[in-house]
């Protein structure tokens, strides 16, 4: 199992939105994730910025992230979601959410 | 059980003396996050921010934090971190890590 820290930030005055549609997020969407082997998937807020936090279980994360990137509904959903989303700067790149760096980690 | 984000900046130069120190976290220290029900958890790193994350599987959250806050290794341990740590402007009252609120979970 592989631990991912993500973060990006939000546009201005879209975060009661961004929570409402992941309040309800499409079922499609869900079983992709679930399906390209992600678990434990949270996101936080605060001040504008997002942090993702995800348990990666599969063999091939690159092949199950092309995976679901290539799944309409999912394109669908991200659709919406990535005009809300603005990339902080100091990303690495072709990083939409930006990995961070694990510097402590216990069970 | 119970999932925290949180979130803390360092301050400038730092990063690696904390780093070196959580890669080799005194083993009085890990104990006690153990024995105050706390699991899973992960400290990331981005730009001088720090994001947490940890599962709580507690009854009594406060009385649990009461008893970490009250063990003298786990003192001398936030004697040296603290100092390198800034708290962010817009924590609430009382925090020193500043809560992330949680706006999406998917097991």
């Amino acid at each position: 199992m592989k631990r991912f820290g993500q973060l990006i930030r939000l546009k201005p005055g879209v975060l009661e939105s961004y929570k409402r549609y992941h309040a309800a997020i499409w079922p499609e969407v869900a079983a992709t994730i679930t399906a390209c082997n992600i678990r434990n998937y949270s996101i936080f807020h605060k001040d504008g910025y997002l942090y993702a936090y995800m348990e990666y279980v599969g063999k091939d994360f690159d092949a199950d992230m092309a995976k679901m990137a290539a799944d309409p509904k999912t394109q669908e959903w991200w659709a919406i979601m990535k005009p809300m989303q603005d990339p902080i700067p100091n990303r690495a790149p072709g990083e939409w959410w930006a990995d961070l760096e694990e510097v402590f980690h216990q069970d």
